[in-house]
């Protein structure tokens, strides 16, 4: 049996939802959710772009669904499958490590493996993975980027800045605490707090490039000006303990991307019902800016205007 | 602008369809069709595997277009849109080319484009590109491999063998007419027909690896024996005068693969309407083999039983 005939087995043996039809067929098929409308994403993962060489290929296999399963989550939905497409290139011991955390991860997030396509890479490329997530959410429920009014505020779901510290320390640039590296490998989407307030805000997205370029975006999309208060960005005590919680460090924080925290637009007077949600979730949300007429993106901190650094997180694009 | 953004932006005038909410929110939102099916498929094209460093940018988006189509034609699915992942190398002239290529593509079979991500890949790597499909069809109406019952003729849409002497042709190896070169390039889902016939079929696929192991993938996973008529198999008039109409010829174009014509399992009494569907359509049904009890692949011609070759077609996997 080939490496690639070892892989496809392996990842048969995980997709038992009928509906894969057991990777066998040219498709996967479903019935489609009643009532609802249906969320799409697809976002890639590239060795040496998105992920380094030396992180731990179940780690990869779950940051592949976690990134995705986040976009679902920036739009209150819920999971109903995912599709891989999986460009294989380091080996068998590699591979078979990959859909075990593949495994782990739909497992825990209780979501089926439909499809998709393997691909053996030729020689010397690099892996580059694919996947493809599909929700469902109430018709008209899904909150879009471009939503947020003048006055809403500005909410962040969680600290920021973990996952950009948790990559320096998996490059040995720094030493730091599991749980940093851990932002950065195996991040959270918050799928039940996302499906919770999403009938609540008016505009909704998930970091993944940094809080403020995300924000900057959100208030493009909608036509506004954002002011963020960088004082207000929540930090984690063991980024403070590492980095500090001066300006320079929230900066870095607050543009640093991978953190897959929601980030949203919500009325002063959703506020209550907002953090009332979040209770029983053991979620947060944190006001850290808002929404104003105008264009672009405005910083201030307990000492004033903040220049925009150079950049605001990180740019490429779909 | 960085080439990536350029490309980003070339694709975000594509998509048109507001459900792809412009290609700048974190996922595409769609009404769920009514009392339909979703069918589902993700098949990826890599530089060096499935597509020549020297094939046109604009026929390769061509292609993965119309290959993950040809799986939506084999579940009787109409498309409703697609998600593309795109890993570039090969530099703004190749990007701005592709591009135009899908949009062509996505013109011609009137399929919005709905979301994606893009990614530029690291130095030296080869483009690595992946595409899902969405189709609907009726509640249950999509046809499974595994549903073919013995005594059901095996029947092909189409002649086989022309992409695997276009890609011949496009290799150097040969020097061929266009038309062949085409059936490599450009291949062409059967859409019409597929929608047409699923109804009436036990078991349908495309045949993407070569006509003789997607026979025998349909009567393995059908639990049944397929005969093959190697005579009955269609080859086009180009095909012949390149390559000839003898054993050897026909073997090579019934493993040759990548015809993504459809083959289908069906009762002898469904040969006549069969037969009249295909005919609105200017569509073609060929009998070349049936099913009946037992297990494997059996082949014949007039001179009798013919020794199966080492390969039956491409073997890779989900």
């Amino acid at each position: 049996m080939s490496a690639e005939s070892t892989f496809i087995a392996a990842l048969r043996a995980l997709a038992t939802h009928p509906g894969a039809r057991g990777l066998r067929d040219d498709a996967a098929v479903l019935a489609a959710p009643v009532g609802r409308d249906i969320v799409l994403t697809h976002d890639m993962l590239v060795e040496g772009v998105h992920f380094l060489a030396t992180d731990p290929p179940g780690d990869v296999a779950w940051k592949l669904v976690a990134v995705n399963l986040s976009d679902l989550a920036a739009k209150g939905a819920v999971p109903v499958g995912v599709l891989t497409g999986c460009g294989l290139a380091r080996g068998a011991e590699w591979d078979a490590a990959f859909v075990a955390g593949l495994g782990r991860a739909l497992s825990h997030f209780g979501v089926p493996l439909l499809g998709g396509d393997t691909v053996a890479m030729p020689e010397g490329a690099p892996v580059a993975l694919g996947l493809t997530a599909i929700g469902r959410v109430a018709p008209g429920g899904a909150p879009a980027r471009d939503g947020a009014r003048a006055g809403d505020r500005l909410w962040v779901s969680g600290p920021v800045g973990d996952a950009g510290l948790g990559l320096r320390i998996a490059r040995g640039a720094v030493e730091g605490p599991r749980r940093l590296l851990k932002a950065y490998r195996l991040p959270m989407p918050r799928l039940a707090l996302g499906q919770a307030i999403a009938p609540h805000v008016h505009a909704m997205a998930d970091i993944s490039d940094g809080l403020l370029i995300d924000a900057a975006r959100m208030a493009e999309a909608s036509g506004l000006a954002v002011e963020v208060d960088l004082d207000a960005v929540p930090l984690s005590a063991e980024a403070v303990a590492l980095a500090g919680a001066d300006r320079a460090a929230r900066l870095a924080a607050a543009t640093a991307g991978d953190d897959y925290e929601l980030l949203l637009a919500a009325p002063g007077e959703a506020a209550k019902r907002l953090l009332t949600l979040c209770q029983p979730l053991q979620a947060s949300l944190i006001p850290v800016g808002r929404f104003v007429e105008g264009t672009g993106l405005a910083l201030h901190d307990r000492d004033g205007t903040v220049p925009l650094p150079a950049s605001l997180g990180y740019e490429h694009g779909a």
